[in-house]
């Protein structure tokens, strides 16, 4: 795809209705240690808090609802071995469409059973011998199954700008907005939200120091690919930005910053011991990126992504 | 005292007015997936998000706006090495009034460093040889300095029962509510407000297995003393109920329950997990108990008393 049609901000406000019986509006949480420590007013938009634990829920509902009958009979694809595969799950249960979720064979079990438990057909692959793009696209075309992709989908990006819309709302204009970077499905759709409704906010992705693709490909101007980065922030291993998620982000957002795996778990220290809140370390990245800014005087707004995080990972990592 | 005057639920409604400028009105939060497990709806009071981490700190600043301006310069003295020592530090620096803490010289490090950080002068004791409520009395007599207790005192009593106050206020009436108890401070604020806002409530306090002086105290009628439990639940290591808050809780609550440490972990477990909350063993106490009822098609209010915990020690419990 050359030219698609990219999505908008009425988009936005189009699935904020479409979903707004199914998705929680989670809390927006301040904190008087982080608010003197910064000298600012920091409001954090805890997507901890959403369904399934992690913004992915209101992309992938606002892109079932959408779905025809005929494509509700044949069911949803989905890749993933992340929040969305879970989100895809659960948004089929609630919609009683049947979902099929591709994921590796060494996921960890949790997330495996957790999927199943949502009632999907998990269908497994060897992640070194075996492409889930391909196993993806098969099933989609043997089957009559619609594929919906983690995060490079209108749909997708207009449903995971809901967030920021609602965040928006609450609390009034911010001078700068922190969101985490992956494929760039949040970050876009975030960016369509807050330049609409917060004009002078300055929009910054973050992503982890190890994946800087996106970071390398908004100044560059072209769509960056890296092999799949070692970082603690899972949810932002992705290669390369989309079709879809790149020209908006290049044209919506002010920069791209990069933060340390240490640095992640400095935040998520934080988060834990002072504002009483587990957060996956891929939802400590705006954060941990504004922590290193010049705020004072400033009203900011932090994207908590989700709070996805086996319980024995989030200890090492605490008590590392 | 045989006969104290014990607070009403007028003392609770005038400390909810008093601190209304200085305590965090807290979220009351729920979860999808608790009431689908109990087949109820769940309300819980997230007291881990006030200030310094836990309830404490609406006792304390209910205890010292009332003092007159001769004791407000004479300062503050505390006997505690948890969440009251802290609760007293800070809402004495909000007021400038100057305060002493008794804590061990054994006690965190962390707590210690907390304490100071509020500006009070600690004074150290040795747990082993020395007594700390005669240390306290020592300093409140010499000095002129009021003594806060932690528990035993009309004016914590009618500041802790504004959290349960909040939390009827705002979702109405309950079938049953679980409250942890140590002293019992929380538990008879807390039904001082359920008595008067939700007279049907069915009101349970909840203490760890290996202290259940209050479960003896509440079947015996009389205050039964036992030594120092050992319990994960270190804010509810206490060793008697007190003169105003026995007989308030004998008066005005339903039954008091007993957990496990293992079911203080597995419920701290669910806390981390499912709702992303930090919630310090204490705090679990409500939960771990209503868990074990069968509750199907009720609305229960349980209190989350504070979330502060060692983050290494959270760490062992969560991988435990």
């Amino acid at each position: 795809m050359s030219n698609p049609a990219l999505p908008a901000y009425r988009d936005v406000a189009a699935a904020a209705r479409r979903i707004a019986a199914y998705a929680t509006t989670t809390p927006v949480m301040t904190s008087r240690t982080t608010d003197e420590a910064f000298g600012a007013k920091v409001y954090f938009k805890c997507e901890n808090f959403q369904r399934m634990g992690a913004f992915k829920f209101r992309g992938a509902m606002n892109a079932l609802l959408q779905f025809s009958e005929e494509q509700k009979t044949a069911g949803v694809v989905a890749y993933s071995s992340g929040n969305h595969a879970q989100a895809i799950a659960l948004a089929a249960r609630l919609l009683s469409i049947p979902a099929t979720i591709v994921m590796p064979s060494d996921a960890p079990t949790a997330k495996m059973a957790a999927t199943r438990g949502y009632g999907a057909t998990v269908v497994e692959y060897d992640r070194y011998t075996e492409d889930r793009e391909q196993i993806g696209c098969d099933l989609a075309e043997r089957h009559g199954m619609t594929l919906i992709p983690p995060y490079d989908h209108p749909h997708i990006i207009a449903g995971q700008g809901t967030a920021v819309k609602e965040l928006l709302e609450e609390i009034g204009e911010l001078d700068a907005l922190f969101v985490p970077l992956g494929g760039g499905g949040l970050l876009a759709g975030s960016s369509l939200a807050a330049r609409q409704l917060a004009p002078a906010c300055r929009i910054f992705g973050v992503e982890p120091e190890a994946g800087n693709d996106g970071q390398q490909s908004f100044h560059s101007g072209r769509i960056v690919h890296i092999d799949t980065p070692g970082t603690i922030a899972d949810g932002a291993q992705t290669q390369h930005l989309g079709e879809y998620t790149f020209p908006i982000i290049r044209k919506k957002v002010d920069d791209i910053l990069t933060v340390s795996d240490a640095e992640l778990i400095e935040a998520m220290r934080f988060f834990a011991e002072r504002m009483k809140l587990v957060v996956e370390p891929t939802g400590c990245l705006g954060f941990a990126a504004a922590r290193r800014e010049r705020l004072t005087g400033k009203r900011i707004g932090i994207v908590i992504s989700g709070g996805n995080v086996d319980m024995r990972r989030f200890a090492e990592l605490l008590s590392s």
